[in-house]
């Protein structure tokens, strides 16, 4: 198989398909994901049999325990595909909108209307419900779609994308809307992410590794999420009660995720009441304290901290913890080591809170609330495609529109330019 | 001098500069504009004996008039330059704008709060006013900016920097927020596109060769201008005056700009009839007309168009027209050769209108209305620093919001995951 020439040829029918999905009306971009939920639903037997094929060449080649779970469907699995698609289409559409419409002195309207971005590009790892969450953001957002998934994956994917023509067919909408990849050839991610004629957004979901690769070689835009280095810092002015719950929470509530607390900035005046009975929650739960000197000698049982602390996504009980003067510290601790992605402060003091939101220049900042917050659900956006720590185009959690972009429109009577 | 290592350099320093920018209120940004058009004021004479090194340097070099003409600063340029900083002074100021905030289940208000991109680098030609231009609304916009403007302009460049940084100077803010770069090597350049650790965004200013050759090997994100191949269609349903009037507008208000029409489409129903009238007032302009078989019917005096005038930017009097069955042919013909700028439809009928803006993927669609109305003025935008052809980040005319990004918001009040 000659790649270069094949995934043109899916660039060029993916192109094509984006000007139908781009005029698809809403109703009909729904019925494709209800009908896509139904043929999942009357294929569960298909589905079950092609992913055994992929678990059992898995289990063969020595796959690791941890990406044989994220491989397998499940009939739960497949039940949470199936209402994941329902729920993408109840919610509104973003295509279309006109905002902002209002008269120019020449007499012209000129507003703002979002459009589908065109041909999104998904680049993912071994889950096969990718396949279906990513495929139906992009379609219900008027977008075609080019997913390549693991190789480990390939036949549950190719069931799954049979089911999804089938949806995209009961619809009338063209079947090249959304392309699963054919062949396993590490060449062909190489083609998707260079062809900007073809492809207008490539959006890698998966490990740093995957990410860091993809954005290097990539000529077409991609929205990256690369680490989460997140902080909480506690105010002098903290309610104490507060602190605790948000500190804990951010840390503990759930440890691999990339809006979890990494590190703790803790005010000076405060630091010998909250520390203590921190180290205790932090303790119950297992988590490894590595903390500045000032730290280390309110806790004795934390370990000293280094430079390289500061800068570690853990995704673990770990948990660093620097002693600040205050707010300006505090702020300059987070824009040096943060990763831009999610940070806390806790206090009652309304200057502060109203400094820290201006000045951290992160994709989420917040005031009195766990970093667990920073996420597409919570947000209100329905779903999400990943949550971006890139300033362009989209920034911190990604629904619907974040893949579409904006057009002007412009309604006039006969004006001309004078 | 080593250029890489001078440009790391005041990469560095711009970054360092772009968190001071940030937080600097509106007053202080503006203090800083007006205390620059102070500055220039009372610096006439040094920008013009700086200007006159240019164009005496210029002139020995055997540097085109047209080039000689946009190099020169004159005293109404420098005028207008004055103007335009009190102008970018008096435009609202994006930053900090919160949105959208409102109140989630959880109890979390989440708003979006409009932040700077962080450093933004301009590369330009000969017309030193870019320099005041771009760095004014980058200033306004509380982004910092390097600015490499053509080596023919450096002396001129240079003379207005100083301008600039007493500007920045009187409202106490860094003065390496406005940054020209002080070697005319190409190399950096370079250098300038392929460090998004200190640059976030790059705007080239000039012609397609620049921009074409800055896309291709910056790993930078690029606000990139290309092609405006801009069309009317006048459909059979059209009021015969307003398309006389936008038909020719669109053509002759001005040949040399990326808003023009360069190619007319008219349907068949009504093209003998309005085909004559406008190929007489065309003839009264001095446009050279190139027609489809069709056109060339109607019009005799009409030249044949081949396959590339349908492609082709002429920014110049000359104009293809082309008759086409109706709205579907019309739609085709522009999704297949516009290169997205601006296109209109004339039509008094509702439901083509509305299919017309919903279907053309332009960066402005219109309804009865002149393509030059593409301008960041006529919509409003107050100042432009130039029009995107992308579908990313910025679409249109690009003002001071498309130096923004956005954050995520979020207030609570002790609020955590469950």
């Amino acid at each position: 198989m000659d790649v270069k020439q094949y995934m043109a040829d899916v660039g060029r029918k993916a192109r094509q398909a984006s000007r139908a999905m781009a005029a698809a009306e809403t109703g009909v971009k729904n019925q494709a994901l209800i009908a896509t939920a139904a043929a999942i639903e009357s294929s569960r037997a298909a589905l079950m049999a092609a992913n055994k094929k992929d678990m059992d060449n898995g289990a063969a080649n020595g796959l690791e325990a941890s990406l044989l779970d994220r491989l397998e469907l499940t009939d739960a699995r497949i039940d949470t595909m199936i209402e994941g698609l329902h729920q993408v289409a109840s919610l509104t559409d973003p295509v279309g909108e006109i905002s902002d419409l209002s008269y120019r002195p020449s007499g012209i309207q000129v507003g703002s209307m979002r459009v589908p971005l065109g041909v999104i590009g998904i680049i993912y790892e071994s889950r096969p419900n990718v396949t279906v969450e990513a495929a139906s953001l992009c379609l219900k957002s008027g977008n075609a779609t080019i997913l390549r998934g693991g190789s480990e994956a390939i036949h549950s994917n190719q069931a799954i994308a049979t089911c999804i023509e089938q949806g995209l067919k009961a619809a009338s909408l063209p079947a090249e809307a959304v392309q699963v990849i054919e062949t396993t050839d590490r060449a062909a991610v190489g083609e998707l992410i260079t062809m900007p004629e073809f492809v207008d957004v490539v959006v890698p979901r998966g490990g740093k590794g995957l990410i860091e690769r993809i954005s290097k070689d990539a000529t077409v835009t991609v929205i990256k999420h690369l680490d989460g280095i997140c902080h909480v810092y506690i105010d002098d002015q903290a309610d104490a009660d507060k602190a605790y719950d948000i500190a804990i929470n951010s840390k503990t509530h759930r440890y691999g995720t990339c809006n979890t607390m990494e590190t703790l900035l803790v005010a000076e005046a405060v630091a010998a009441d909250i520390l203590p009975r921190l180290a205790e929650g932090y303790g119950k739960a297992g988590v490894e304290l590595r903390g500045c000197a000032q730290t280390c000698a309110i806790l004795p049982a934390a370990i000293a901290a280094t430079e390289e602390d500061w800068s570690t996504e853990y995704l673990a009980p770990i948990l660093s913890i620097k002693v600040v003067a205050g707010l300006d510290q505090a702020i300059e601790h987070i824009n040096q080591y943060s990763s831009q992605h999610t940070d806390t402060i806790v206090s009652e003091n309304y200057s502060r809170g109203r400094r820290f939101i201006r000045e951290v220049d992160s994709s989420s900042v917040m005031i009195n609330a766990s970093t667990r917050f920073a996420d597409g659900f919570e947000y209100g956006l329905g779903a999400e495609i990943g949550i971006s720590t890139d300033k362009i185009h989209a920034r911190g959690p990604v629904g619907l529109e974040g893949l579409t972009s904006q057009k002007y429109v412009v309604l006039g009577d006969g004006q001309v330019r004078r």
